[in-house]
């Protein structure tokens, strides 16, 4: 029986990637339920266009009419606005891909995750923001979250079902971003261009700064908490500089399991795919001697204090991991816009989380609502780093 | 319920690591049925007197009386002779180590497998020499093979039950040995001392030999082959030098499982002791910053042809593994004994194999046969080569 497929976020890179696998596996053998996009029409159209999904909805309500003309002439259902993404999630698929940015995921992933099927996460936000809540819902429903991430993709490869007692440690690995072998007077002067250089993997400027400071696995140590059986100190970095190894599992008999591959997202977007099975993608393995050699040392973390700041807010929980993130958000945008200097980035995250504590979250609204003055008082607080 | 346990070979390196294991696990935990040993009295009693099995067999039958005063005052059954190890074999374990070396071992573990239990396999002749009857045994009667062998226990464990149509490869890793990096002329001139010099484990001569070769990795070509659901042309090896990596899996998505482990037999035993299952072992695990590097690089078939002739002789299948491994003991033990040089090992099989081709053994009787003549062959041969 085909599998019903929606793809929340069908125009990002993750989106995109979604849709060219499911295309290779030609007619009959998904039946797309619905795509969203946020507010591109043409993409969106066009891949509607492709795949034929029961309903296209485009999160910006201004552009209703847009879609509408793009996609006339088919029979393909038509919707904007919040609410009609929020619909779209709760239309009956049985694996709905969650790739829509930022908080605006969490109530679409929290819909989801109601509907009882398989959720591929490739939403930051909602593990580290919402971990518990993610968690608590898809146990009610038997909804199961499958990490699109790589590094959470490979270490729920690794894991393959184990139980917790099983579980020694999880490492995950960083490349260390382009910073990694500098010092922290170098650092101190680096300027967004040399941040978003990421070594390894083509992102966006955000992550890319996040993979400089080294926030993106201290956000990533979050998610895995929520992700995996194991407690706070169970949870290890490593940096790995080359990303070949995308993290590792090590087991209560001293045995370590590894996934490894390309940096290509429709590896790990393929096993959430065919999980429980696998799918045959026309990415390349691995040829070990032409890599000829994968390097691993601890993260410095004088130069990378982002990686402590996370681990403090996820051993405190409660609200701190929204406070992280939405600080750490602000932080970044400030930086990218050369208003604060790289090394303030980290500065204002934790001047953020010493000076705002509120209660833990209990909704998903609550968590919108720390996610909103945790930024108020991160942008006040980059006024006063300011040159 | 008490798993009921039979070591073949319990005072070799295997058996003493396995008890170690049990013995961990105190009282109750494990049954010991029987305990099994070449010519070693005085281990095989100090062992039996510790796990207290219901028998203890010495394969030497002269050795019979003084096993008996040696377990006097005990109430544990005594036998000797190559029969009675047979027996022991089929004496009703649910789980069975197989670690008796050579071809002695072959009969008692198809005995093993007749009981339809878990056979945990430390021999390599018998999947070499023996690979179809032994896996055919298992299907017939529904045991379960499981590899002790660090590389095909790493294969086993990144597997993880997949299906034949998942796996696009397996890769052994095969440390290189001592002569890595030697020229072809200075290996030609390399004494038994130099090739038993293993960088990473600590094992006989026998088999250091072999991994000075590459013959070893070859043999385990051959056992990769009757063990998992690939065929031979998905069966690769590449030099790790750290032997950290333990072997690797390549899957149809473009991802690459990998088991990594300390340099302790102690960890894949555990593995097969606790399968499907993991139990806690004294094993550290890896720090991989301390490690800080490791190294691939593709295998020299120019200077190890032994991988070559392993490869033909899994191709062509029927008696030419049996050969393969029988001429290769011989040309080893000729080695050690300084009646030919390091090359002559590799040229000795080669000739041994296109010399001799019986039929396909049917029996296990035929695969003995085959080998007492594939070594009076390789016997005859190993002369010609004598300075």
């Amino acid at each position: 029986m085909a599998r019903r497929i929606t793809i929340l976020g069908a125009t990002g890179s993750v989106g995109r990637s979604t849709l060219d696998l499911i295309e290779r596996q030609g007619e009959g053998a998904f039946e797309i339920v619905a795509l969203t996009a946020n507010s591109d029409v043409a993409g969106l159209a066009e891949a509607a266009r492709r795949v034929r999904p029961e309903r296209a909805v485009i999160a910006d309500e201004a552009l209703y009419d847009d879609l509408k003309s793009a996609l006339a002439g088919t029979n393909i259902g038509i919707a904007a606005g919040r609410e009609g993404v929020i619909e779209a999630a709760d239309a009956g698929a049985d694996w709905t891909m969650a790739a829509i940015v930022g908080c605006a995921g969490l109530t679409p992933i929290m819909r989801a995750l109601d509907g009882g099927g398989v959720v591929a996460l490739a939403n930051k936000e909602a593990l580290v923001s919402a971990g518990a809540m993610m968690t608590d819902a898809a146990r009610r429903t038997g909804a199961t979250l499958l990490p699109v991430d790589s590094e959470h993709n490979a270490v729920f490869q690794c894991l393959h079902g184990s139980r917790a007692e099983e579980v020694r440690r999880i490492i995950l690995t960083a490349s260390g971003g382009p910073f990694r072998d500098w010092s922290l007077e170098r650092m101190r002067e680096a300027t967004p261009d040399q941040a978003v250089a990421h070594p390894n993997w083509s992102m966006g400027a955000k992550i890319s700064v996040d993979s400089a400071t080294l926030m993106n696995k201290g956000l990533e140590l979050i998610e895995a908490f929520h992700l995996f059986p194991v407690e706070a100190n169970q949870l290890e970095t490593v940096v790995h500089p080359q990303s070949i190894v995308h993290s590792l599992v090590e087991y209560c008999d001293g045995s370590l399991l590894a996934q490894l591959g390309p940096a290509d997202m429709r590896v790990p977007i393929a096993y959430t795919l065919a999980w429980p099975q696998r799918m045959a993608t026309p990415c390349t393995g691995l040829d070990l001697a032409a890599i000829a050699r994968l390097d691993f040392e601890a993260p410095d973390l004088a130069r990378f204090p982002a990686l402590t700041l996370a681990r403090h807010a996820l051993t405190e929980g409660g609200a701190k991991p929204a406070i992280l993130n939405a600080a750490n958000e602000v932080a970044v945008a400030s930086f990218l816009a050369q208003a604060i200097g790289f090394l303030d980035i980290a500065a204002i995250v934790g001047d953020v989380l010493a000076a705002y504590d509120p209660p833990t979250p209990a909704t998903i609204e609550d968590v919108l609502a720390i996610d909103a003055e945790a930024r108020a008082v991160a942008s006040r607080m980059t006024g006063k780093f300011r040159g």
